[in-house]
């Protein structure tokens, strides 16, 4: 809610962690529990109707819910209550089998892995898009040559092919990873007050391994129907595969933050290598009319610093106490939106930018003719000559044609 | 804006960083430069009266601004523009001497310093309602024995005045450096585009040194107008003093935690021995009758896991590159807000619980007791001593009597 | 090498980490590279004879190579200046081809690989201790009846085998976790200056292709001498597949801390359901003779909270700038192995005291009277039935049998 | 014990926190204690004396109580066994009289307090030479014109000095904010067993006001033995005040990583402007002879991305378990060590490369050329003239008498 919340992410990305849709997904949470309860004869199917009925989000003040949160210490305890209010209203003998079985845990998780899904796939669509984007600057230039630079100076040449490639092939395996540890992550919470979906069992005086069978049913159930993994378990307390998905981010944000620290550095007018893209009204500065300031790169290199923190804070949170953290759970719930949104500023600003790169050959050539200058011509030629640019060239292009094959697969 | 920004923050905060305030923070930025401007005679009065005029934060649509301020990769582009567009309306002339002599950086930078004060004005007022409630109950349990406990395991008898002592003077100390803090980080930003107040002193082609001395003086004048300190330079690149206001927010939540951390071992089913108070609505289940869950020591404790990020992401930007960083700073404002928010949100939950705390010395007796009937007799007396608490409540009224003669110093 | 180096680790992973270990290893890499030069035919066979028959770390002063990478900069600096001495004094012709083709950071970074992998095998060792310890005691208390807590307030019941289950199965999956991000880390680096394997390349002045496809075949043969994979590429600065491993001993940090979280409250003397194992000479007070500290769960707490932060530093040391950062790659090797020992104390610490944890059933069943009878006897069997155990139990058993059997997979 | 971990930092702060000079510094703890409780009558004089005369580093071994510092989860748990061995061995009375009344964290945080002092000492030294530096430079080039740049673009005129004092100005504020940090920290832990001085208070049967009294005397008398604040109360398990000093070394580094950003930036080939000195032996490569790396720069760029973290540890390790905690308190020790050696290190390096900096005018000038050649005259005279040089030298030279004047104050 500060004014900076938006500036360094996207519009997207505040919409989907934004009150109106969370508490949708609170509410598809409920309507889902209602329907596989229902299925399993754990709740009369007609409260079940009348449930299912009243979750839509219009019909409740996401305001006020989000409001009162902080009284209540939980976002689930007001929306319970309106919506067993809403429910009373059509069918008041549905109250008492509204939120059965279940806890607010069990619904906010839930709530937050429906809505990171939303989140997962505008960073994967724009992640192809960044991809690509290298991809083709790296055919373009697979042998257009360039300073190679180590500990800021200049090393030796090799081609810009080469370096696009090299910024690819991490942008391709973070894909890989993100995309098995959304697998993981994105699953069901249902483990009801501690864990043993204890309640559920108690429903309907079922011999105990009985009963256990209808409530994995539910769950079961439930995760078809929200479209999330069933993974057998609770993870009340045990975070480990949800904050695998944050690190995931993380390190993509870290693979985002060198391209965005090499190019703001190719960007230097004493440089001139490599430009963003001019945009109207954007990087533009309040006085000084001569400025283009490469604002994807400022985006990039926010997030890569912030980014790490927010990892940290979901690690550090991850020695919950018992059947239910005191501090640290809510630490982690807090912390989650302001990791993703981050991320995805910092992503969809360089898959923005990135196609639209302007490339100098020339300022590149006369910053290796420069430092050619300065030594001896035995040494110029062994470590800068425009040579080495054709096997970096070699190795952009095969490389390339390998990122695409994975790409593809 | 995700939904979990409020839960652990309190209203106040969130609305002293939220769009509208901060805009009309700009606006009288801008305002008090067009006073200052005009009696040092930098551009004429007429236009500084127009400028003025039409700094209100009414004629500005807020939400456009933070929206387009994602675009322009600052907020102050977006109201600059408009303001300058505002003025154009009433006095055309006006404009050119619309943010004149400045940049993105101070108005931004000199606005969050004045919401910030206004945030740390709240702090200073839930600080000593907390410090006062501590001091009470040192006072009335000064002698009421209780455990002392060493990493998590009885270690010997100390009183509960003891402890809250123990808990209130950190508090007293953090009052004490956050002011000292405030009074250097509460300062007017005012450099112009590169620090050296270059265009300012280029307006009126006097000699260098005049020119110098009445840029000096505007800087005077609009610090006086605005109440903040005039630091005597530019701080665009050099946040030292800002960030050591955040590291005493951290701290301030550090030791807020350590209570907080207490509390929530004290509240325990098992132990018993301080509860935070019940509270219609606060702290109760969605699905269990029989809870209360001390939802002030989570708050705490959840700002005491984020908090110590916030920081560590202000220190990691102080690295800012040349006049103005790229990435650093704006990762710094977005930071900035959360680190207050949450050290507020902590602040505030244990400002209003601690006063009600039941503390219960029959089970602080009991405890002893227990711990005393598995040891023999000589150690039981030694270690676990009733009267060991005598000692340790004259050491609390003590250093009660000093920690209230520092306040009213 | 601060006196609290050790005392939160363990004497393996500070050998591991040493300047004898690394020095060898780098020594290690030295003598792989020549081998494989000379097969394919880079260098003559008879100065990788005598390059190889010089890597061996008795030859060399490892001290003064650790006293004087301060002063160069690098640890590899003095090393190789020293292996280029001491291959001369054998055969003055083998000095040029010594170090040959490649830089310091192949050298560090594979040498940083290989100790690395010693490391992660002591952790997948002492990860089957671990989960080994939790799944006989899940097993032996499958349906014994404890308390749930949420929020530190009693909730509900459930049993100790259920809670053992839940400890156990974060460590399989990051046993699982691990096995991967490790198989992707530790491979071998070599680039050469600039990562494109230049001078390997210009050594015969064949054509670029040929010339590639030798370097690429002495990096394969290289790869398969130290028993490291081969990734086709350098990742001089290119960190994600490293940093991943870190994050995975973050997350394996962060589920052994919650295990340490639940079993110092569980030890605290006023629960007094699960005990750390009495030690001779461990977790004993220097003055309290009726002391005995949970010395396994305050080094896996301490890991916890300092962990979160390396892998952060991590992180937000990816941000590297072109063929080789200035900074931020030297803060990564520094960060690297404090988290690897930390990781590994907090796990050793928990491996060996887990076995032993001595359970009190009737402690148990006395906290869980205790909630009971301050409840109407319908919420006390509603929510603190001993039959919960039950289900509880059943849910162990099922678990347990499914993680012994992922482990045997 | 990493390979790493003098790499960074410096030959003296590795020797402050090392186990000889560490355990000497307990050592001397005991003594005063010793001294100062046979002065107030607590234990026999020549029991003291015994103490006293034992409490020599040369009559330990380091290494072994290092090493026993991990099985017993505490470094004071083998040196107090080591010291009564020792003093029984003279006077075998005098044992019982020895570590009387105090607590492993009294002697170990007196011990880090008492190590850190010298720490803080190398840091005052090399910091007065940095200032000193800085401010030479801002004299001599104090109307130098070179690029203001602001978003890593260009943006107007400075001059050199003006640059030198920006830099500057953070670190004569560091020094007054350091040394009223440290007179708050550096004070003696005397609290006994759980801070309220219980065992020295009982130890002669006198009325609770006399035996207090006595306690306090006996702190007074080590503080001022031991040349240490007493700050009248324990600091066990509040740890503000300590760490608002490790706070304040955040601060610095990050003020240091500012002036290394902005060498490295500076030093870049393509802009040349300020290169840092060249050294035998520093900053070469292992293969490029034309290689010369500011490795102060880096030095001080990896410290700027590590203490962050270790600032955000110790203000996690705030949430301190009642009298003693469990986990915080050793990760806090542990994380000390290598917060004030990455700052020295970090210190120490630019102290060494800041006074030989090379600074080149006429690139500065050519820089500047170089943009006005893009933009129409009009722009370029009044952004890029010259001429502001002297307003930006005006202002270098006042603000370098300020910071004189301070220093000398």
């Amino acid at each position: 809610m500060s004014i900076f919340d938006g500036f360094l992410s996207t519009p997207q990305a505040l919409t989907t962690f934004g009150g109106h849709n969370f508490v949708a997904a609170m509410l598809r949470f409920e309507a889902a529990l209602a329907r596989a309860q229902a299925a399993e004869g754990l709740i009369p199917a007609s409260a079940a109707q009348s449930i299912v009925g009243t979750c839509q989000v219009e019909l409740f003040d996401v305001d006020k819910i989000v409001r009162d949160s902080g009284h209540a210490g939980s976002v689930a305890i007001p929306l319970v209550r309106a919506l067993k209010e809403n429910v009373g209203l059509f069918n008041p003998e549905a109250v008492a089998f509204t939120h059965f079985g279940t806890t607010s845990q069990d619904m906010i998780d839930s709530a937050l892995v429906l809505v990171t899904r939303e989140a997962i796939a505008l960073v994967e669509a724009d992640l192809l898009v960044a991809i690509e984007a290298l991809l083709a600057h790296a055919e373009r230039h697979a042998a257009t040559p360039m300073l190679a630079r180590t500990l800021m100076q200049p090393a030796s040449v090799i081609s810009f092919g080469f370096k696009c490639v090299g910024w690819a092939a991490p942008l391709v395996r973070a894909r890989n990873r993100l995309r098995r540890a959304a697998h993981d992550a994105l699953q069901l919470q249902l483990g009801g007050v501690v864990g043993s979906l204890a309640q559920m069992r108690a429903a309907r005086g079922d011999a105990t391994d009985v009963a256990l069978a209808r409530a994995a049913a539910v769950r079961a159930r439930m995760a078809a129907d929200l479209g999330l993994r069933d993974g057998g378990a609770d993870w009340h307390s045990q975070r480990d595969e949800w904050v695998a998905l944050g690190c995931e981010l993380g390190l993509l944000t870290g693979s985002l933050g060198k391209i965005a620290t090499d190019i703001a550095l190719l960007n230097q007018h004493e440089v001139g290598e490599v430009m963003e893209p001019v945009e109207q009204g954007r990087g533009s500065s309040s006085v000084m009319v001569h400025k283009s300031n490469p604002v994807a790169s400022m985006v990039a290199l926010a997030a890569a610093q912030r980014v790490p923190q927010r990892v940290a804070a979901l690690l550090a949170a991850m020695a919950q106490q018992h059947e239910r953290a005191l501090g640290a759970w809510q630490a982690e719930l807090a912390e989650w939106p302001q990791l993703v949104m981050a991320a995805h500023g910092s992503l969809r600003a360089l898959a923005r930018a990135l196609p639209g790169l302007r490339v100098d050959p020339a300022r590149m050539r006369a910053n290796i003719d420069s430092v050619r200058a300065g030594l001896p011509p035995a040494a110029a030629e062994e470590w800068f000559g425009l040579g080495l640019a054709d096997g970096a060239g070699l190795l952009a292009r095969e490389r390339t044609a390998l990122l695409r094959a994975q790409l593809a697969a």
